[in-house]
């Protein structure tokens, strides 16, 4: 990954957590939002907080995907469409959009520990639907707290990565272990990111429940390396 | 837990995995079957596999049903609902109802990496309409790995469980932690039992993938011991 990552929405909490991760691995970071100047001003932020050496800068949506190879999309699912359809023109053929949305309930009023039915099954294949074929989608980063991307300990989750696409599946778990703690898992296709989004929805049960804004996941009994 | 717990459709992999657990920690069980004397032989080899003191019989469902205040339910989705409807009268009020029902859409020929739809939103939602008040259901047992109930070692994953009882909740999560290995976690109201039996389509993508059977799930970030 040589290349910059926009983060579009990125000036949320999952946007901003992933952005300060990301940059302090070293990695170019560009932050999207639909207001170019929030967004340099959220980079800025991130700026002072990695220090010297630090590759992260704002731009309007648009601006931000035109400029990348690989973007994350971290809005909230009632700006997933709208957002999209406007970026279709910007998105590179052979680019790779690594979609985070979680089609909470609250996106249209409801509890956000519900989750709503999406047509095409995930969220993340409305999203291959509206940016049609030369852009590979995958879905993953649904499951990390941004609570504890903002801090500085290890993350201590699993990232399952869902798509069709193996080497987009590697891209996207390169990114996930460059932050500390965490482990990429592969989830298959894209179709099982309606699993692992509606996983989130319980993560805020638990949350809720237990209290916390930490709540995770990992996978046990897989031959791979442990998590942290 | 001083009364008997009835496995129910006990004989496929799960219920005998949980049945061999149960027994070894000393719990009286009665596997039940739809054929009470293939009951009683699977009962027989769990009883030679845990030696002596185990506590295990088996009987026909409903007589299973009859005889303990806390049952669990083991069959294959697209058994579920024509078995409650025949244990109906067989269920006692005031027992517990455990459902370890996953809506695989193998049990209408589709894929096992696959969930189906269930109206009323959990397999286990479905559960609570068919037995009617009285009886309070769990969702719960969802994930475990039948491969690793049936061995020796512990077994590292944790339960969910979904009811909106906090007495069943506390039964529920007593059995689990009965197994070395095993956590209990808060997973909120039975609705939530959805998202946690859509959780096994994912493991069985797992398993496929990386070529085991022992895919789990823990969560993190709780205040809660860790697991195993």
């Amino acid at each position: 990954m040589s290349g910059p990552i926009a983060i579009l929405g990125g000036t949320g909490p999952q946007g901003r957590g992933l952005a300060l991760r990301w940059a302090r691995a070293g990695q170019t970071v560009i932050i999207g939002s639909r207001d170019g100047s929030r967004a340099q001003n959220v980079a800025q932020e991130i700026n002072q907080k990695v220090g010297s050496g630090a590759q992260i800068t704002g731009a309007e949506n648009s601006a931000a995907c035109a400029h990348a190879n690989v973007c994350v999309l971290t809005v909230p699912f009632e700006a997933q469409a709208e957002l999209l359809k406007q970026l279709k023109p910007a998105l590179k053929p052979g680019s790779i959009l690594i979609d985070a949305t979680v089609p909470l309930a609250a996106s249209v009023g409801g509890r956000p520990t519900r989750v709503l039915g999406v047509w095409q099954g995930a969220a993340a294949q409305q999203t291959a639907e509206l940016v049609g074929k030369g852009v590979t989608v995958v879905g993953a980063f649904h499951n990390v707290s941004a609570e504890l991307l903002k801090g500085d300990a290890e993350v201590d989750c699993d990232v399952i990565v869902c798509t069709d696409d193996d080497n987009a599946r590697k891209v996207a778990s390169d990114l996930a272990e460059k932050i500390p703690g965490i482990r990429a898992v592969d989830g298959g296709k894209l179709e099982n990111a309606r699993i692992v989004e509606q996983i989130t929805g319980l993560l805020i049960t638990l949350n809720i429940r237990y209290k916390v804004h930490s709540a995770g996941i990992r996978m046990t009994g897989l031959p791979i390396r442990p998590g942290a």
